[in-house]
């Protein structure tokens, strides 16, 4: 994925500790690099702040930018956990992204910071 | 978010142990200080109670005296589990504000007493 | 609460091990000792027999007498599994009341023998 | 309960290593011993293979002659599990069977090999 | 199961660490070797790539190449599984079929790579 | 049925025409003369105010009464019906009552003001 | 369909006027006459009673005669019909049958009285 | 109810014929005249346009205005019901009112315009 | 569609009058004629049989000689239904096919005997 | 709403009567044009087709061209209206379209041809 430039996340100071923030995003919408085609699905940030918070209107034109942005579902997923990682330096986050069917599959990516190996 | 004086969270003598109260509140509404416009969500205290429990019908008239009230999504929640925990000392305590969709985005905010790094 | 007398829950000898017995009851039924109104709700039994199940028809009359008793849903609940503990000496026993919306706000309340300190 | 001779639950070589089998009967049907009034429930039964799976037309044969056999809730799990047991030796298995209501109150009884203390 | 020969899974290479994928296939069908009736499910892969992700369109060939195989559930769901590490080499991968009732019966299988004795 | 004396549903003047009112009591219970064992069900009154509204607070007094009255479903239904008429005098009515489930068996019962031949 | 002798539905006389009463009957199970093998399914009735009401005793025990009936779904719908209609003599009744799959197929069978050409 | 002054609901001009537009506000909240407590319901308003359509954004802060208003149920649909038809003159309109429970009752009012007598 | 020969339906002698008979098949499957990819959906047979009933086990035959058949959605349907009319002569009949979604769209199709002019 | 130009919708000769074709589309999103931001929706088209079907792919492509389209919600459901009309000249036809919340509140539309005022 070339690293196509987006708005950027914003953060404001968090003042309290040891909870979890959780944004959903049920009308993410990007574009298949192969078709050409829209996909659709719902994208799911959790995390814990640390010094920051994610500011949810500048987050929100950040998912916006997908709209008409050609990018494989692993790509997005993984890039908006880097995106807000960056941006609030968080204690862990996790980003889910579950699309809607393609060809009658379902797929549901789910990344983690920070990056360990994983257990079924 | 300046400390507003909010009624008092009364507390009863718990006379027994190793038990969990869950109290859910589907009709929490506060007001966005940014917009001036409302909230709505869904606010859940679950807690171990110690040598006293959360008196119901002050907590009722607690939770009411946010519906006027200026306040972040993040600042509600943690208030709650402050004033909660303030009130009735429990063995540990745990509040959810599961906030409906603004802009195409629902928040969800748990946070947990005592206060300590959670792992996703 | 005042030790209201109650039917007796019966038991019958247990002949298996390691297994786990579930009762619902979704029709529990009792009135406020405050408003005297009446209150709703479902009491859940979870319990791992030792040498005593609890006996089915026993237990409908023992719930069948809270219909019109005053008493707050913790002491219900506490009193349910301090009762069942006493009549069949189970490995571990769990029960939980799931009480219906009264004044906007709906409490669910859980207690575990043995009773020990929990964690959320 | 009586050991009332049922039809033999089969077994076939089984060729794979650290999987699971769930085989759901959600038409389960007894009679109780004390009514003579049929009962109804959902019969699960989840297992790791050894060496053997259990043959699925004998199992359909076997839990069809429950249904006009007088059986207690517990007694039937319990069988089942012994008898899925004896006939495939799993590394372990569980049986689960939620009864529909009756006197206002549903109870799900569920089995574990190796029989063991379990906690809630 | 005769080794049958299926349209290959192609993989592509993955560039992000420690996170899942989960690919849903609710329209499965394959034939009942017995009866020669058609079998139908969901099946879903979950996995965390390591060097390689599966191409979702070579898997979709893939998995309509069952369309008029016989083939027992148990079958079909392990040699799914070692298709899928065959190709992708995953760090682990988990394999479900969750099929239609058949004879009032409802089968799920799942395996897991690697191979290990698992709990109920 | 034996006219027992219920508390009086009292009215308040309507000032709109045309408009429909329903009233849903999900927390209805009755005692069955039969077995003196509690029933349960949902009551649902609907009608048009003519020239008064049902005033919900005594409506509520006088569902309580039926707590513990030896009542069969038809009559209770019926008796409803009759004593929401007399009090609100409506343009039309029309109860249900939606009991839970007796002996495998669940019973709804469907009155309507004025009483007219009704068609499946 | 031979005329089997079945329990006879009983009925007590009505005092209401245009109302209707329904009767689901989740738990209704007979035997296939061609397998041997036994069918599930919900009964439901709807009728408005005329001068009698079925008696709902005697209409379990009815229903319960069908467990070890051979019957066809479409004989076993219309018997009950014409049984209902023979006790009762409601101004209408309606019954319906919708059976677990079969094959994977399910069938629900509808017959009402006065029988009448119907339109879809 | 003394009319109170709310905010104007604006109209724009419709350009099309023999459509329908069906406006739901889950959030709707109001007070209680006599308990001074708030109310909670979802208001949903239908309505063929004639030559104007109502403007979504004044409708949203027209309902707004009810928040701190003491207001009965069946006044504060019937009322919303003669605004919207003063506002944009429909060929019809229907405004409903479902509330959450108080006391252990939900109501539901549902005003038409036209205003005329309706049937069950 | 060339008219590809399908096995066919079987009648038996209906004894009754006046009543409905539905069939439900969730597992349908045919092939796109244009991509050769395989369709999925539900039909759904109703009618009012005349002096035939549709024979299950022979339309069970007719509809899984779909399975490997090119034909476009509107077309199954319809001749689904002009062969169900042909084998059994009901008084009325209906098919409906609901596809699951391809390229984001899902199809429903109606069709009904007599061929009549509908409206919405 | 300015004439944007719209890709055109196909058709192909319908050769059957009297059925109903209905098409889901539940990814349809186009932008608000008075703030910019995307709307979502489903959109739903019934119709009986006269002497000609709408083309699938091609309304496919019509829908997509919505996408970056602005456009009010109403104008949106009257336009698909009226090209589905143009393209197929169907007996009747509907389109609604419902879509998500925005500031709380959720619209849905429907529009009927031939158009016709209409009855709550």
């Amino acid at each position: 994925m070339k690293k196509v430039c987006l708005p950027a996340i914003e953060a404001w100071p968090n003042q309290y500790r040891g909870y979890e923030i959780r944004i959903e995003v049920p009308e993410f919408t990007s574009v298949c690099p192969k078709t050409g085609l829209p996909d659709f699905g719902t994208v799911t940030v959790r995390y814990e702040p640390n010094r920051s918070c994610v500011e949810l209107k500048s987050f929100k034109y950040y998912i916006l930018a997908y709209r008409n942005l050609g990018v494989f579902y692993e790509n997005a997923v993984n890039r908006i956990l880097d995106d807000v990682v960056r941006a609030a330096r968080p204690v862990w986050a996790e980003v889910t992204g579950a699309f809607t069917a393609r060809g009658g599959m379902r797929s549901t990516i789910t990344a983690r910071h920070p990056r360990r190996k994983t257990r079924p």
